[in-house]
């Protein structure tokens, strides 16, 4: 299309120089603008807030699917709720650490570090406040504040309820936009059974819906049990979900957490259950957030700018009438026609009016990702005919008898190609670690290359772990929910095992 | 329905003790829980929260109708920016109280009273943060920031947006459910243009879309330019949609502003007109909140509970299984099968199989203000017909085979139903002012009705307006848009006037 020209103008930097090409995509293309006077909150411009939205649609569907109920609590949180989960989580992490059982050192308490990622509210108007508050980073505290008071009989459980708001984190390192930022467009799930059983099941649903949505978002994904050191305060286990950049570099898109009755032991949420005594619930939660969309776009983009899977693409078929000053008329509402006709079908079309050249609508679409554009002028008109343009690559002329049809195929293909081509990525990005070696000291047989994803097998301890983690510069993300297939040495041990870890560098 | 023993039982007030009815009503239909630990944050309960979305939801499509772009603004706005608001509105409130022209003012400073009503983010972690920042009680100084950066010619205009966020107000006087809270759930789209013709004629669409909206949710208002001493800050002119509740308080529900180029002048707003000069925008701005869902709730309620307007009701028709252990199974799919033809038809249904007596269920949504309940058991599957409750009144048979032209006749109905009930309260609800005499000072020639909302012919000054104010214990809600048909005499001066007052006690 001849706009490589346009292309060195408007400066976009190369997809392969992927640290310059995301910061200055995301704002070309108008999702963000990071321009707003608070480092790490930026503003999301109608374009980028709408694929946002659409990603959420997707996510309160299945939330409607599985029986979720959707809240929406109180941004601030009294500093003395705090206390509980300070107490919990200080609570498991020296138990972790000592190697004991935490019922041991449940009545010995210590201030957790928590208090250090949050923004405080201590005054309003010209008061001081008696009690301070703080912008949820997250809602674990809120939530289970009330869950005492809906939760009484075993006939109130499950208790399923989720949330999409905006949560606070006081980052202190380099923010990125969608992916490290200050105010987070979060979503959270949180839920209470009857016993650790169908804590579990829950789990199990939580990974189907991650499982269903990255598909519709075209996102390959690294699943595993994060290791004891790097689980979620406050949870028996996490199950983290981890997008791998171009860069090499990991991004945890999701996580689902199993509490088992540790939370409700500290918010003291109890049930009467069918023997009529009082047992705790155990709880689960799955988080996912803006991180998403970071991920799209670093996932699917090219050197032209985005690339939006069609579930998520503001528009998934834009119109470009070809006009001159005598057909302009009879050519705009042919092109009307069509685009109503799409509409109806259920498609987010657009048709670009704008009074400026047709390349540069080219150019700009083509940027902002959207899957399918329709060029329409005289000769198309005379002949019935449409030029098809797909983003990820293809032209043709459909005749506008089959156009309806022909679109849904297309973006079906788009859709496809998109979940493929995001495998084929994931594949080649995940390697076998070099071996280890050990002649005074322990050694690389070769180099840790730079943007891949790595995975051994592994039995040892967390010692062990340290020892791989400093030597080859990668951090463990965790044991694969898989078992390799046949049992393999231990990269540090030599034991058999058929434990499948995986190590990356993480966002 | 013989369920006034068990209404007595839940001690639900009755409707005409309404300063009891409301907040009893939105905790036990399950809209909110108020037993967070924070006076005027709520928690919002599925059934609330999915009422309140459907009432973004049509505010929405009015937005994408009429071609605003969906944002969304950081929370957190610097002390700083404030600067440039508080002059501003400082400025323009000791002009309107001197009685000159801002422009004489403009050099003059000083601060304003804003500050006094917002929560102060001053530390995060364990720091003290450089320049405070405070939560928005409104986006203007977040947006205005924004505007000179994305304006640059008449090309760029009009400027169109809206946002619906969290929105915070330090409230000292009495908090009340969805009226009066601490963190509103707030809808607001600003607009720029090129001049103060333009900018008007967004205040025309405004009224519109506001028209348009309270159809939908049934509620009849008030429209009035408030005067001059309540226009909000930096405004121009403000016009509100106040609400009569039944208790004859008027809650404001939305307001449409005003700003002309006075906020772009504080702001540096400004474009290149066709002359190739730089022109300051002319601006509106247009908020509503979830007082939307306030009003509701108390214009449309009775002593059994809520009644929501099929249009925002989180379930249209709730479907009501009467089985005996021999035929569940056969009911419960026949229900099914009648469910999803009503979903299939776009229709929001909701079958309740809980194990609980039908009277109870009976109970539980007429509390909850569903529109319209279908019994079906035996005699109605051998009959091939349902039973059809209305929420407003009236239970009919429908045969099965006229289901879905009955429903939406039925929807149609209660609709029509609704707005026609609710402008007659409004009717019922306006009174004439007495007569004012003055006989050694002024007198009202009448009590005034606590229940009502007054209007009067007035062309007087503002002391006027507050004699009037101190003699009735009424407010001014402003002038209404809508002259008198023909002249009367001023209720103060006694001269003609085809000016037309409300005057109300307000929420």
């Amino acid at each position: 299309m001849g706009d490589e020209n346009q292309k060195s103008k408007r400066g976009i930097p190369p997809k392969s120089n992927f640290n310059e090409w995301y910061p200055f995509i995301v704002e070309a293309a108008e999702l963000i603008d990071k321009r707003y006077p608070i480092k790490g909150m930026d503003v999301w411009r109608p374009y980028g807030w709408k694929t946002m939205r659409l990603i959420d649609s997707h996510t309160h569907k299945e939330m409607e699917r599985t029986g979720h109920g959707e809240c929406n609590f109180p941004l601030l949180i009294p500093e003395d709720l705090l206390e509980k989960e300070n107490k919990l989580v200080s609570l498991l992490k020296r138990a972790r650490e000592q190697g004991v059982d935490p019922e041991d050192l449940r009545h010995d308490e210590e201030e957790a570090g928590f208090k250090k990622e949050v923004y405080w509210v201590k005054h309003a108007g010209e008061n001081k406040l008696d009690i301070p508050m703080f912008l949820r980073p997250t809602s674990e505290t809120a939530m289970y504040t009330m869950f005492p008071l809906w939760i009484r009989s075993h006939a109130d459980l499950p208790l399923k309820i989720y949330q999409t708001v905006n949560t606070f984190r006081y980052e202190t390192k380099q923010t990125r936009s969608f992916i490290r930022v200050r105010e987070i467009h979060f979503f959270e799930a949180h839920t209470a059974h009857v016993d650790e059983e169908c804590a579990t099941k829950q789990i199990e649903e939580d990974l189907e819906i991650v499982s269903r949505l990255m598909t519709k978002f075209a996102l390959p994904v690294i699943i595993s049990k994060r290791p004891t050191w790097d689980t979620f305060p406050g949870a028996w286990y996490t199950i983290a979900i981890d997008v791998v950049m171009p860069n090499g570099r990991t991004l945890q898109v999701a996580s689902v957490h199993h509490y088992r009755d540790q939370w409700a032991k500290a918010f003291d949420i109890t049930y009467e259950n069918i023997n009529g005594s009082q047992s705790y619930v155990h709880q689960t939660t799955y988080g996912m957030s803006e991180r998403l969309l970071g991920a799209i776009v670093g996932m699917h983009g090219d050197d032209n700018g985005l690339i939006l899977p069609p579930a998520v693409s503001p528009f998934q078929i834009v119109l470009i009438p070809i006009i001159s000053k005598n057909n302009s008329e009879i050519i705009l509402k042919e092109l009307d026609l069509i685009s109503e006709k799409l509409k109806k079908l259920g498609y987010r079309t657009h048709i670009d009016n704008r009074n400026i050249r047709p390349g540069q609508k080219y150019y700009d679409w083509e940027l902002k990702g959207v899957p399918i554009r329709l060029d329409f002028g005289q000769r198309d008109f005379d002949s019935n005919n449409i030029m098809c343009t797909s983003r990820i690559g293809g032209k043709e002329q459909i005749n506008l008898d089959n156009l309806e049809e022909e679109i849904s195929t297309k973006l079906n293909q788009i859709q496809n190609e998109m979940v493929e081509m995001g495998a084929n990525k994931l594949n080649s990005s995940i390697k076998k670690l070099p071996q280890l070696i050990n002649e005074d000291g322990w050694k690389l047989s070769e180099k840790i290359e730079n943007d891949k994803v790595y995975w051994t097998a592994f039995e040892g301890t967390d010692s062990d772990a340290e020892i791989i983690e400093r030597l080859t510069g990668l951090t463990f993300l965790g044991e694969s929910l898989d078992n390799l297939d046949s049992e393999m040495e231990c990269c540090i041990t030599g034991k058999n095992t058929n434990c499948k870890v995986f190590l990356a560098k993480t966002y």
